[in-house]
């Protein structure tokens, strides 16, 4: 910052004149200067560490294709949706595109958080007797992105804590924005978050008496990648940390609509909630959505900073100067999704998938495996005591060309599992099964 | 940091067991403590002044058209598309997604990058003979998220200048990632931020030698709001500079559809731009896209940071843990924009909107006033002397019903212009021009 613009020629800028540059001299002091200033790499960035999950699994399926060409991959990994989306959806997103080729039908700029229809369709739909008002439901392109956003809204001042294991976009959107420290080799995470062991001996529920507070914590439930939706008890629990601690709840319902049990689908079911959680969800899983782009953000306006500014203005004030809004033809979508009709087709296709998962914890089950989540939730989460996750990935991809997801890319205590998608044509699971069977069987 | 979590009550959690706190002393403990502890808002969003422009300027017209509710205010203000898009690229719109609920067409995730297809097409379209390859395009939801992404990347610690009057995002994203510090009243300025002054006296081209080095450069051209496009002698020297001083460029492109004479479309028209620079652009205002969402970032292999790394893989990495990739949908439209008959039509609409500014330039200069741009950018941009944007703006939308932009918005280079906008009907656009020579007449 202390030097001035060096230019190294002006023959071609005559025209502005007053450049105090032509000096011999000045070819000289270009030379030494030039390549010594280039832009360093953003220090957070160096702390990542290997590529992020989904990419590198992508990347390995790819590897082991070029290998075995004439194989039948089966996809278990990434969680993307396979089963066409009812049609009711999909006549409402192509009437709108097509209306756009209309004076009448055109549409421009749509308010940067949303349509209006969709936030109250969601509002009424998801929170029905929550107390969510649609001003408080930002639409966005998926959950994903709203982490981000929610980073950027936090700073890089702010201590988070995370499930373990959990969806790794919470902890490495953390190292982006500055909030840890470096990679420590030995424990297998970032100094500077604070990792909330989930795990079968405590019913997959941290026990926040042995961690140093936060100021945000990160909470994903049905939790992705072990399939486990917290229970009433155990969220209240939550919210009293919360609120006892000062702490604010991100809390990830992406994959609510998979429970089926009496596990609340929304944070908001517990009272008190919407003083300390802000909730993301999405239609990707919901909806099969995972192309389309399409979820939400829940920032309530009971929710504020120690000054009592409501957190909900500087969302906003992010979303409207960071985003510009979901595709206007993604939220028809969404809307249509939420009517009546579109909901119930909905809900078969999400039968389906379930179905799918009772399928692959049974096979698992039957091979004398533990096998958890799976019930309220498309992922199975299976354990191979003593084993490295990622040997187990290579050794399952190899001998039955399935794709699964090693369970140490969602923190270090996902070391021995596996996560096993439902995210399937019937017919792949079933062949998958087939596999599995006479692999470990 | 330094406490442990707090918990106020455990008669729900009994079945966890353990906890450390059934002594009486306890909710005496926690009552203290109770809301001295909750998060503090991020320092950088304190920071940010004023509503985000655009926003402000729709809360105006809402007011306004309460005050005057049998008023026909018509929008110059927001660069909102208001013509149809042409029927081919809504039709392939509309036919993708109606396939997606065929078990042929459906899509899931697509690639976070974006559509391969999409992305060479661009290369091909956009850079032909400039040297760009398809993995160094990355397709986006627009310039703005682009801009958020391309700041995440680069980080808190990055210098910063921008062209003032320039789009106030590139300002407002760096306030958020904490580049500046804060914001001085007397000079209109956030310190930490370069305003490189672009002004008739100048030939809207700033002159370096002015102002420190920074290690970016944001830079837009044609200029939103000046409407000025930079020529190929500037573009040069804009490269030279950032090759000397190891900046990076951040070079917005998202008007060049509108450039009719022979300023440059891309800075990679410019030897050795590659090494030096990135470009945003979007199909916002090339293809009436504002509400569809697309845009795109190139990010050459040869632009590295001072250790040799390479500038593409971090942002890769950015995209993949942040984004989730553009809306399928919107990228099959884009894919149509770039075809040969999407293509030619699209043409016919961006001369539509030129005709436009050029009625607007007509105007303003027939009334006496200075105005720049216009020509090869949908914007004019008017000079009025010795008086206060928001003045101006107020004036006009009393006065004639009609919606522009207060030049100061886009920086303190920008008082005493207002922006004025050719998106929008023909017959609007002529009501404008009468309605603005009655007035000002």
């Amino acid at each position: 910052m202390s030097k001035r613009w060096t230019i190294l020629s002006f023959s071609f800028c005559g025209w502005k004149g007053g450049h105090p540059c032509n000096a011999p001299s000045h070819h000289d002091r270009i030379a030494r200067i030039a390549g010594q200033k280039k832009v360093t790499r953003n220090v957070n960035m160096e702390k990542l560490r290997n590529g992020y999950l989904f990419p590198e699994i992508g990347t390995r399926q790819m590897v082991h294709m070029e290998k075995y060409p004439n194989a039948e991959v089966i996809s278990l990994g990434i969680g993307d949706t396979t089963e066409p989306i009812p049609s009711v959806i999909t006549k409402a997103m192509a009437e709108y595109a097509l209306a756009l080729s209309t004076r009448e039908g055109y549409r421009g700029y749509g308010a940067e958080q949303g349509d209006k229809r969709l936030r109250e369709a969601i509002a009424e739909k998801m929170y029905g007797n929550m107390g969510i008002q649609a001003s408080e439901v930002f639409i966005s392109d998926g959950a994903q992105c709203d982490i981000a956003r929610l980073q950027m809204l936090f700073g890089s001042s702010m201590t988070i804590a995370v499930q373990d294991p959990t969806f790794p976009g919470y902890v490495d959107m953390s190292i982006i924005m500055g909030q840890t420290g470096e990679y420590d080799d030995k424990s297998n995470k970032y100094k500077g978050i604070e990792y909330l062991r989930c795990e079968p001996r405590n019913h997959f529920f941290p026990d926040f008496s042995e961690v140093p507070r936060t100021d945000i914590i990160f909470f994903c439930s049905p939790n992705n990648p072990t399939g486990q939706p917290a229970s009433r008890e155990q969220l209240k629990e939550l919210v009293e940390v919360a609120k006892v601690n000062g702490s604010i709840i991100v809390y990830d319902s992406a994959y609510s609509s998979f429970i089926s049990d009496d596990s609340p689908r929304s944070i908001y079911e517990i009272p008190g909630a919407k003083e300390v959680a802000i909730e993301i969800s999405s239609f990707s899983k919901f909806a099969g959505f995972t192309g389309v782009r399409l979820g939400w953000a829940v920032v309530p306006s009971e929710l504020s900073y120690s000054s009592g500014f409501p957190v909900l203005r500087d969302f906003d004030r992010i979303v409207c100067t960071s985003f510009n809004g979901a595709s206007s033809v993604s939220q028809i979508g969404g809307l249509a999704c939420l009517s009546d009709e579109g909901y119930e087709a909905i809900k078969d296709v999400i039968s389906m998938y379930k179905a799918n998962a009772k399928i692959i914890v049974d096979t698992f089950t039957s091979l004398g495996k533990e096998v958890y989540g799976g019930v309220n939730s498309p992922y199975a989460w299976v354990h191979f005591p003593g084993q490295k996750s990622w040997d187990v990935f290579t050794e399952i991809l190899e001998e039955t060309h399935i794709i699964t997801v090693p369970g140490c890319g969602f923190g270090p205590g996902g070391e021995g599992f596996i996560r096993v998608g439902a995210f399937n044509s019937r017919e792949c699971i079933l062949e998958a099964s087939r596999r599995l069977r006479s692999f470990f069987g």
